[in-house]
């Protein structure tokens, strides 16, 4: 019913041929002007303009895709766009392209490779300009085959595709040495299962490398990011069973380390006293609502705004920085 | 550079000019069949046709919407999709959006009624079939006056729109009365300034209502949405200050309740001890983060469900319940 009250709303609006009549030109030169394709005499554009206005026409931004090839439309593929870290980088990606006069198609993939492929055909239907990528779950020649510009945060979409990440070595470093500063000698590193090979994977890389040069055992384990909450404590809480000298933990990401403090509190452990905790990602939600978590900041707004600017200048055909490595910071909480 | 592969790959499938030729035609024939634009005969559209299908044509749904008015988009206005209730919103509308072959354009207003303003300009230029509104900062008229299907989310958005809500009244109901219950005796409400008259409202009106009843002073103080973390911080900080009485406090909502919590620590006051608190939304994150935190869950995966299938069925041309309240449900935590 409403849909029926847009289409008889459409037809009465202003369209090309009555920005002609009153300009006094055809409707094809009403096209080109809007187009801004082949000679316009600036009098003649002028001319239209004014129609335009004096009839209150706006041109609608499909019409002129077809006709010009681009929407300025981006696709987002996050995993899940409630995660924080997703959830923050989500919202400066749409806030730079907004700003630029570019929309955002977001897509969840729950890091289902099925969803994901449907989301890529889904895209390729909507002629989307760029696809912007925070989640690899299948083979990044899946991007490659849609021939648009693409930018991976924390992925390697490949040759010609743009790559934004913190520096995720230096997440694994951070945290690591932290724990070892501490005293911590049994330390677990949590790791999500990645199916495929990210920079996030370098998280766990420092951890070896740290542990190692300290002399002391690793003991990675993996968590499954799709995992609910509940299932994750389980996890956890078998891990802890298994292995009941942990006195430190390297989280992998907040919402772990939160999990890991839920999990231990319920067995009367609290940190940094019994096991010492450290996260990774900072997000600002995340901050506020647990201001004492130890953890390594990521700079999430400009990564969102470097990916947003990213996709922008490879739209435009220009050749943006291909592969920008963020620092990140030690926040010290009362965790570790 | 991509853009460029992009576009050899289109001129490798079949087009426009490729199905006039077929037809024998010109592309405009072709282009007007497509367009259900200007006259053409039956037996010219049925050649049209009969072309298209023998070389595979297939049109993208761009251009298939060109045809038949419908894209299957749909545009969410949130505030904030970094806000844990809209995070969590978002991701359950674009899930079922997803299931059901619908797409979503995600708009982050920051409250801005010039924001908000530019997002329709921009939705309407897009073709969407229909809005979902979950922050209404200006008129409800600019959004009747897009002529298309409509769904609030706490939002009232008209006559012809469905609204999909918690019961507000309830919130506001069951944090004060657990409150008074717990004996305090002179409760703050901080409360969003909305500048509208928004079904979240309901949240204070039901506080009032409350300490009336127990004869209790009411108290209600405003905390811009908009403002940073330090700012609201900055705010809780001299109303504690202004009333050194208070002890309890209705927060609004879970972050709120997040900085009153955190003002109250750095004075070295604790919740239940000095200030109970009560927050409301209960979003999933949030309960991982603070699992301490007493406060009022609404149902959101829920609330995102019913507004995707609500303006699925409005575009459709099926007349959904226009007005749908969710109930509401204390959770116990550790802080009232």
């Amino acid at each position: 019913m409403a849909r029926e009250g847009a289409r008889s709303k459409d037809s009465a609006k202003p369209g090309i041929k009555e920005v002609a009549a009153v300009a006094g030109v055809s409707p094809t030169t009403v096209s080109r002007v809007l187009n801004n394709r082949g000679y316009i005499s600036q009098e003649t554009r002028d001319k239209v303009h004014a129609a335009m206005k004096r009839i209150n026409y706006t041109p609608n931004d499909i019409a002129r895709a077809m006709l010009n090839g681009r929407l300025n439309l981006i696709g987002m593929i996050v995993p899940y766009v409630s995660s924080p870290f997703h959830a923050q980088a989500v919202q400066a990606v749409e806030r730079t392209l907004a700003e630029n006069g570019f929309k955002m198609l977001l897509c969840n993939s729950a890091n289902r490779p099925d969803l994901e492929r449907s989301y890529i055909d889904m895209l390729r239907r909507n002629m989307v300009d760029g696809v912007i990528v925070n989640s690899l779950n299948i083979g990044a020649e899946a991007y490659a085959e849609m021939g648009l510009s693409l930018v991976g945060i924390d992925c390697d979409l490949g040759e010609t595709s743009v790559q934004i990440a913190s520096d995720s070595y230096g997440i694994g470093e951070l945290a690591t040495r932290r724990l070892i500063d501490d005293g911590c000698s049994r330390i677990l590193c949590l790791r999500n299962n990645s199916r495929m090979r990210m920079p996030a994977n370098k998280r766990t890389d420092a951890y070896h490398d740290v542990v190692e040069q300290a002399g002391l055992p690793a003991l990675v384990r993996e968590v499954e990011f799709v995992k609910s909450d509940d299932e994750k404590s389980a996890v956890v809480a078998k891990i802890l069973d298994e292995n009941p000298d942990i006195d430190g933990i390297f989280a992998g990401d907040d919402t772990m380390a939160a999990i890991c403090l839920n999990v231990m509190k319920r067995r009367g452990l609290s940190a940094p006293d019994d096991i010492k905790v450290v996260g990774a990602d900072g997000a600002r939600r995340t901050m506020t609502f647990m201001p004492d978590l130890t953890t390594v900041r990521q700079d999430i707004d400009r990564i969102g705004e470097l990916a947003a600017q990213s996709i922008i200048a490879l739209v435009n055909g220009e050749k943006p920085e291909s592969n920008t490595k963020l620092p990140v910071e030690l926040i010290e909480g009362k965790t570790a």
